[in-house]
């Protein structure tokens, strides 16, 4: 095995170092090696995705997974088991259909975008106009597009570390309301997909109040087919769609609590909502069983001096859960330790993001040395951003990590209803979990304070 | 360019040979050496695909692709083109809709299969029971599946021949009577399919009177996941469907006139009908793109002796076209060349088989001549099914070839929404144009009689 001849090789130069450092390198690399041999993080996504399935903010399968989440952590062991309510804005999607009315019909494969406003019954048809670019699109004057459904169709970069998704993102979040605004009657995008299937991929965009989905990539290509042969071609869209302006919404809590500070607390976690196609299951099944297994696990190796808290963030998808996670925990910022969200679904971690000056710690040392084995690197640049849900509390002054993980696929599955259990690879996801509970074990048993180095350290 | 150089010493050996072989090889490679830099086949896959689509036989887009195929044949300069008209019965999917509705509610990804009963109005429900072996779910006694639906979820393999269809296809074909048989009050299977999307494959399968249905490959695992929880698992299912006994269909021929003996014809082609989901690329865009272009690129180099004939058979999918094709040309039997079928996709041709006792006929040593540089080997042995639209032919006596393709990806998109363009690689496409055109250039320039040769021999 060569997990274990690397690991006796870290082990050897360890010894050298002072008695706490040893203690810690021991237990990260003993949190680690369970973690590799656990299966607790896939039975939670297969549970999640397997008896709740999708859950959208607002509908009645997230009132089932809040329920899911509040006995999953009790079965696990966790206290101070918690809901958070709030309040949220929550889009629903109704039937939903889009064909090519001429020159030819054909059927189109697609996903209303949330926030979409609804056809009027019976649907509308309209002449497209398409853009290869969304820059062209951009170029186009205001009332230029009266009328018309404005079509745009660049593709997206497939990328490591999911970098694409940033490039072409606007096409789908500002779309709708760059077309509204050049006089569009509708707006269509191909999907924000590094796969080729016929499944579209949905996701949020500004409201604005014109109808606005994504289409599968191929049905992107052939409406760019269509329109290469100059002739008009006329789409008919019939999309229908409800929305609350205030759907109940929940952020669930579960802790190990700590037994000398336990005032000091670790926030990691992953969000418990998810897009209605699939069944969230890299999107983000995977975060939330990373996240509390990785914690549960590094509980059962004795109490932690510090409380390692896991929070099921309850509506990434639409927004809502950082803020009030935020509002309810606002006085707490100064006390927590360090957050950390795992929502780059269930590939490999192959950098960590430490917060600027920490490597040097002999915490951060010791979590680096339990790396190794796990081709896991620390990355140069401190983290920039943690994530959606605990973007609240870091604004407000908590530090936080970013692990990398490979999203090669990742945006194969995302948010289309390929996003389902058998695309998580079992060995990938122990492998994150190793290194969250690598890195919660060394936080959780040391006095390490991010707050404590200097900005420029590296 | 590797294929210049190889085809630069195959031209050596030639030198050496009579001069008839010599004409002969050197076309062939010619042919060859054309196909490769030729964009014929791909446009036409292209243009079927974009301008008419998917193509159920009895539907107005086969009204619509009858007429592409005509105006297609005549646009490339065949001659005698002509449309040979028949009736076959014919299947047409309605509305569908799927999902279990207990233990806990999650939308199920359906396609009716082909010959497929209708629910009663608003769905049924009823509980599954589930086998994930085809054999185990043969081993149930009739009348002990009453009131149930009748689940079975082996795995299809993977072969880059495609031979993981016929180990599997049973399930679908002949699942739902045997469901029916044991008192079942629907059918559903896994679909066959090597790939992980959540798009279902369809297919044509045994009238059993009860409601029948492909599921993906994900919701497949989903229902064996829920199942084993050891609760009834309770399904609705909501079908509509119609079918017509006697669906107009139409077999569309095009011809190159031999100089010589216009009365001996080589009969090849693909089918233009298509399974509904996709808009039929691999299956069977990609056939009719290869031997028409294969068949003009050979006219091109100078009228044959013999006679080229392309047919695009109307009704492969749900069956027909075979039968009246020989039924409308069986006097003719005795003349035809050799018949062959390109209906495996669009994968590089990787092995030729040919009539028992051929191969070391000059042309048949041309052809493999040709070969060599495309990295396509002939065949130890003969072709045991040249295609099911030539089966008719071939039963009364016409002898047949057989070219394998790879199949790797092909039962990834087979039947489903995704059997699309972009599937389809250019280069890919005109390997197998090279292969045919190869093929077509020999037979139709030399007199072999593969009727001539003594069945044992190799």
């Amino acid at each position: 095995m060569r997990i274990s001849a690397l690991f006796a090789a870290a082990a050897v130069l360890v010894l050298a170092a002072p008695a706490v450092a040893q203690d810690l390198a021991a237990g990260a690399a003993q949190a680690r090696d369970r973690a590799l041999a656990d299966p607790t993080a896939w039975a939670i996504a297969e549970s999640l995705t397997t008896e709740v399935g999708p859950r959208m903010t607002g509908s009645p399968a997230m009132e089932l997974g809040r329920d899911w989440a509040v006995a999953k952590f009790r079965e696990l062991g966790f206290t101070n088991v918690r809901v958070e309510s709030f309040t949220t804005p929550a889009w629903f999607r109704g039937p939903e259909s889009a064909e090519v009315v001429g020159p030819v019909p054909q059927k189109l494969h697609i996903l209303g975008l949330g926030n979409s406003a609804s056809t009027p019954k019976g649907g509308l048809t309209a002449e497209i106009a398409l853009f290869t670019s969304w820059q062209a699109f951009l170029d186009q004057p205001e009332g230029s597009l009266k009328g018309k459904i404005a079509v745009v169709t660049q593709r997206m970069p497939k990328n490591q570390d999911g970098s694409g998704y940033g490039f072409v993102n606007a096409q789908r979040t500002l779309g709708p309301r760059e077309a509204a605004k050049r006089g569009a009657v509708g707006y269509l995008v191909r999907s924000l997909s590094t796969d080729d299937t016929r499944l579209p991929h949905t996701g949020n965009a500004q409201a604005a109040g014109i109808p606005a989905a994504a289409l599968s990539t191929p049905d992107a290509e052939l409406l760019e087919r269509l329109v290469a042969r100059g002739k008009p071609v006329r789409v008919k869209l019939d999309m229908q769609s409800t929305s609350n302006p205030k759907a109940k919404a929940y952020n669930i809590v579960g802790e190990i609590r700590g037994t000398e500070r336990p005032d000091e607390v670790i926030v990691i976690g992953g969000h418990l909502d998810s897009w209605d196609p699939g069944t969230g299951a890299v999107d983000d099944a995977a975060g939330i069983a990373i996240t509390t297994a990785a914690a549960k696990l590094v509980g059962a190796m004795g109490a932690p001096k510090r409380t390692l808290r896991v929070v099921m963030w309850g509506s990434e998808e639409q927004g809502g859960s950082s803020g009030a996670y935020l509002a309810a925990n606002r006085a707490e910022v100064p006390k927590m330790v360090v957050a950390g969200e795992s929502d780059s679904g269930a590939g490999r971690v192959f950098a960590v993001a430490l917060p600027a000056g920490s490597r040097a710690h002999p915490a951060m040392k010791a979590f680096e040395a339990a790396l190794v084995p796990l081709n896991v690197v620390v990355s140069r640049e401190p983290p920039r951003f943690g994530g959606a849900d605990i973007a609240g509390i870091t604004s407000a002054g908590a530090p936080f990590v970013d692990f990398s993980q490979d999203m090669s696929r990742y945006f194969d599955l995302h948010h289309a209803a390929d996003d389902t259990l058998d695309k998580i690879d079992p060995a990938e996801l122990s492998q994150n979990v190793a290194v969250w509970a690598s890195f919660l074990y060394t936080v959780a048993n040391s006095d390490i304070d991010f707050r404590a180095f200097p900005k420029e350290a590296k």
